[in-house]
């Protein structure tokens, strides 16, 4: 029986406490992008399975949760956001100005091994910038990156962003004789993460050698006019401490065509928070050609920032205060006497009115009770209604500070003039 | 190729327009049951097919969007969201005091014929009391639903709560000996969509006639406690105009168990914008007897509710003004010399510090293109970065007022204070 109450493999429940820390991470996504001027979009969560096998081959295409409809259809629940964007903009660009900046916060499905920091269902943050091939457009989105996670309360120290452009390497694999470009973007993209041998045979199958790449990457010599042109971008700003050249970024996905970046963990190094790059041929693709329009993007996902955060004491403290006060019932009306249930239930009906949080008993409890449910709910003011009504008690929570209400005071508007300041003298 | 750009039949594309009316809902709801004291929680899309099946019989399962994962488990993508809540909450309900007050916007999935408001994939909003048997907490669900379609701006004689109690039927039954109960609510459920001598045949083959229950419906003396405990509820509240008993509302859904109600759009009776009722036995069948929990609950999806604001012209006109809000940028900077890039990138960046929504050109233009852009982006002001850089001209992009800030203004402070208060004099 306990089964059947667990949620499938790789899922997660998200019960209150769980849904504020997500709530946290969108709030925090969605309020910085609005800030940069980035409009949000939403696409469906069953996509036609054409839409990704055509895309991105390879890494992705293995871990799809996909299925057959009542109808046949070949569907797919979205592994990523990027495909669906392309072909949303590929159809209704006209519509809009050029650049686009659209983000979007959604849920992602992957059929793969659930382990931590990995599941089945996760939540992502995606922007992108598209119609615009500059360089400004990848900074932009850097900068972006950089400031959700300072919004996050991380500082410089906490997180590096490093910086690489595919077109670099398009280079050496030109001057070296490599013809199996994604084979050896793929060697590269794993030179941190597997044996040196296997990368050393990957390389040698492709023409090339470990040393040869390894020279490459510790060549400025090498950063491209894009590299140098972000950068800049980003001293502009103030953000060039948060930035590093590394040309052994390349990032996984086959359909990334120049600038590439990933925001990581500084603590640990090789933990990647959010990453992305430019796609200028995606939406060429998905239109066989027929529209082409230069694209870059970036996503984060809502595990391992959450893990960073949980593992930052300054970001922690930060989330922390933001969901105390998330939690905070601001008035909890207290029904002394059932006999003024009536009265009460016009109080909290007014309170509300007034747009503030509000709360009370549904059913007749003692009076001792409810202060205790008061205190669950982390009510700042308790209203008592009893017997000598229309008189009310106020009672400050956190200092147990209790007076009373004339009749002739406006409950309603006192309240709201309590809430807007601290509790008061015997609090401090 | 067009059909390659399209989302599948029954799943909807939101570009940031639609995307921001869907959010005007999502935040109205989030909005009043906050201030209601309700909590957000979030369940899985997918969940085990066993959990629907077990639970909500007839009407439901044959609309299941139901497939084998690659492990061979049977899925469905959730076609509501009282299953899973009832499922998270008997595993997890010693971790809450009780009632339980929670709230969830997500979307669901049901494979139907797409057809004008019943989509393949929606939104849904969803509020439940558990833990509450008493009618208080169904007051409390329905003066919620209410005040929300007060915040979407509907006012008295838009709309009507018409409220029921399966428990008035159950009477019925016993008195008339219809055992088939399930059967005979189907027949009543339909009453008003259905051919009289459809109705007809369906009820005498339940042991009752049309005539019958027309005469139970029509008879105050039916009226259960329940019933008049929620109508005195909600009339100290204040909210007694806004409600009806009216018996002949029994909802579809076979888990429903007491007290059952519907908000109907007034000018056109038959359209229901949300809908729920008690389901007191639902946590104890999924828990095979180890829980019980009683529970109240309401769904209003996105559909519906979306037509009704388009048709109401006062509810249209309060959404159209918070869109306009939403959609503007707070702050343009114009680039009007390119040397001064770094400058301009410099201001953007603090103006977006101080939390400012601040856009830009990402690509060099000339000017009148970037005020056009401005214009696009619904600017309030734009700043224009030149050649008599640190001086800066301000420009009121309604009244296209112009001035200039010498160059020992701190412009973000500045910014912030103009953004405080109305456009100014030229305005007016």
């Amino acid at each position: 029986m306990a089964n059947a109450l667990q949620p499938l493999p790789g899922f997660r429940d998200f019960a209150p406490p769980e849904r504020l820390v997500a709530r946290y991470f969108f709030e925090a996504w969605s309020r910085v992008a609005s800030r940069y001027g980035f409009s949000e979009f939403e696409a469906p969560i069953v996509e036609g399975a054409a839409l990704y096998l055509k895309k991105s081959g390879g890494e992705l295409s293995s871990q799809l949760f996909r299925f057959a409809d009542q109808g046949g259809r070949d569907c797919v629940l979205r592994p990523e956001l990027t495909a669906s964007l392309a072909r949303i903009v590929a159809g209704r660009q006209r519509d809009f100005p050029k650049p686009l900046k659209w983000f979007e916060i959604g849920r992602c499905f992957r059929y793969e091994k659930p382990q931590r920091g990995r599941l089945r269902e996760f939540y992502q943050f995606n922007a992108d910038v598209l119609g615009e091939p500059s360089p400004a457009a990848d900074a932009e989105l850097i900068a972006l990156a950089i400031d959700i996670m300072r919004e996050l309360g991380f500082v410089a120290g906490d997180f590096v962003v490093r910086l690489s452009d595919r077109r670099a390497w398009q280079g050496f694999c030109d001057a070296q004789g490599v013809t199996d470009v994604d084979g050896f973007l793929q060697a590269v993209d794993k030179l941190d993460r597997e044996p040196a041998e296997k990368t050393e045979a990957r390389l040698r199958a492709t023409g090339t050698t470990t040393e040869a790449v390894q020279g490459f990457i510790s060549d400025p010599g090498h950063h491209t006019g894009g590299l140098a042109a972000v950068r800049s971008d980003l001293e502009a700003r103030g953000l060039g401490d948060f930035v590093e050249i590394d040309l052994s970024v390349v990032r996984g996905l086959a359909y990334y065509s120049g600038l590439v970046f990933e925001v990581f963990d500084a603590g640990r190094a090789l933990r990647s928070v959010a990453g992305g790059g430019r796609y200028d041929n995606l939406v060429a693709v998905l239109t066989d050609g027929a529209t082409g329009l230069p694209a870059t993007g970036f996503a984060m996902g809502d595990c391992v920032i959450a893990e960073l955060v949980n593992e930052t004491p300054h970001a922690l403290a930060r989330m922390q205060a933001w969901r105390q006060r998330q939690r905070t019932c601001e008035v909890y009306v207290v029904i002394a006497d059932e006999g003024q249930r009536p009265a009460a239930m016009r109080l909290v009906s007014d309170l509300r009115a007034a747009g503030i949080r509000t709360d009370f008993p549904l059913a007749p409890a003692r009076v001792n009770r409810q202060f205790k449910a008061a205190g669950h709910a982390l009510a700042r003011f308790a209203v008592v209604v009893g017997s000598e009504f229309p008189e009310l008690k106020l009672k400050v929570m956190a200092s147990r500070h209790e007076e009373s209400l004339a009749p002739n005071t406006d409950p309603v508007a006192c309240l709201q003039q309590r809430l807007a300041q601290p509790d008061g003298p015997l609090l401090a």
